[in-house]
C-alpha cells in the first residue's frame, strides 16, 4: 500500500474505527459509515470520506464487511513504516522513548541518541540510548526516515543538519525555536509551552 | 490587562518579536511593523495585527518606541495569570513539571500530583509531587485554572472529574482518549502519537 494524503483529523479517527470494531457483538457482520458516525458522535460525511479512502469494499445498502474493515484500517496504519529516533536524552527524550502509544499508529521510536555519552545505555522498556556518534551507522541499517529533536534550543540547528546527514527528512521538533532547512525536509514543531498559553488564552473566548 | 481574543500563530510569534527587539542596537530608537516583518520572515499584514492588537502606541512613518512595544508585549505574556498543575506523575508527567519554557509565555506549571504517593516528594527543580487528596486544597491556595493530564488513558475521565470538583475547566489532556465533560469546560487534546503519525504520513504529499 502507498502512503496517501490523509488528513490529521482522518488519520486520529482511525484508532477509534477499530475500537468500534471490535466492540461489536460477534454475531455483527457487517457495519454501515453511517452507523459508526452516530455510534462514535462523528460527523456521517467524514466517516464515509474516511473509509472510502482506506477501504474500497463498502457497498451501497450492506456497508463493510468488519474484518475486511477492521484489516483495511490496520493495514493502512501499518505499512506507513514509520522508524523515528530521538535526539536529546534529558527527560522530555526519556519520555518520548518511554512513551509506548506511538504504535498505535504504525511509527516505531527506535532509540535516542545523546551527546553526554560514552557508551549505550538500555532503559526498563527496554530501548536504549546510544552515543551521538553511532547515529548514522544506527540509522542506515534501522531505515530510520524520522529525527526527532529534543535537544534545548541552542543545539537543536546543530541536531536538524546531522540528522540530515543521516539523509532523515521528516523532523518533529520540541525545542522552541526555529530552524533553517534545506529545501527536501520537512519540520513539524511541537511547541508545548504555545500549546498551554493558548489554552489558557481561550478561557476567555 | 483583560484577556484578548488571539490565535494561536499571533501568541507564538510573540516571543519572537521580544527577542527581536532585544537583538537591536542601541541606537534604535523607533521599530516599524515592517521592518520587524522583514527581519523575522513574517508576513508584514500579520505582524501588523498582532502588534496592533498588543499595543495602541504605533505611530505612522514613526512605528513602535522599541521599549514601550517591549513593555507591552511583557504585560501581554504575564498578565494571562495562568497556573497550571499535572496529574500523574509518571516520565511523562515529570518531564512536563520540569519543562523550564512554559513561562515564556506567562503560565506556570507549580506542582503535579499522583495517586501512587503518601507525601510530597521535592524534584531538583524545586517543583513538588504531592498525593492526589491534597489537590483540592492546593489549587485552591494557589489559584489553579488549568489541569494537565498525563495519566494513563483509563484514568483519565476520573482525573477530569477530580479536576472539575477543584474547579478547574480548562484541561489539557495528553492520554490518548475521548473524555465527557460539563459545558463550561474546555479540553485541549494533546495526541503525541498522532503528530508523529501525521508527520510520517506527509512525507508522500
Amino acid at each position: 500500500m502507498e502512503k496517501c494524503k490523509i488528513s490529521k483529523s482522518s488519520l486520529g479517527r482511525i484508532p477509534y474505527y477499530l475500537d468500534y470494531i471490535d466492540s461489536l457483538p460477534d454475531e455483527i457482520q457487517n457495519i454501515s459509515a453511517t452507523r459508526i458516525a452516530k455510534e462514535l458522535g462523528f460527523g456521517e460525511i467524514q466517516v464515509r470520506k474516511d473509509l472510502a479512502l482506506i477501504s474500497k469494499e463498502g457497498k451501497p445498502k450492506v456497508g463493510y464487511d468488519r474484518f475486511a474493515l477492521k484489516d483495511s484500517l490496520n493495514a493502512f496504519l501499518s505499512n506507513q513504516n514509520g522508524n523515528a529516533i530521538i535526539v536529546g536524552a534529558g527527560k522530555l527524550g526519556k519520555a518520548l522513548l518511554d512513551y509506548s502509544g506511538f504504535e498505535t499508529y504504525g511509527t516505531r521510536v527506535l532509540a535516542a541518541f545523546d551527546n553526554n555519552l560514552d557508551e549505550e545505555i538500555t532503559l526498563q522498556s527496554g530501548k536504549s540510548i546510544f552515543p551521538v556518534n553511532q547515529m548514522k551507522e544506527f540509522c542506515e541499517l534501522h531505515n530510520v526516515n524520522i529525527g526527532i529533536i529534543a535537544t534545548p534550543s541552542q543545539s537543536a540547528q546543530a541536531v536538524l543538519n546531522k540528522l540530515y546527514e543521516c539523509n532523515i527528512k521528516l523532523i518533529w521538533c520540541f525545542a522552541p525555536c526555529r530552524l533553517y532547512k534545506p529545501a527536501d525536509v520537512i519540520i513539524q514543531y511541537e511547541n508545548l509551552a504555545l500549546s498551554l498559553a493558548h489554552l489558557n488564552f481561550q478561557s476567555n473566548q
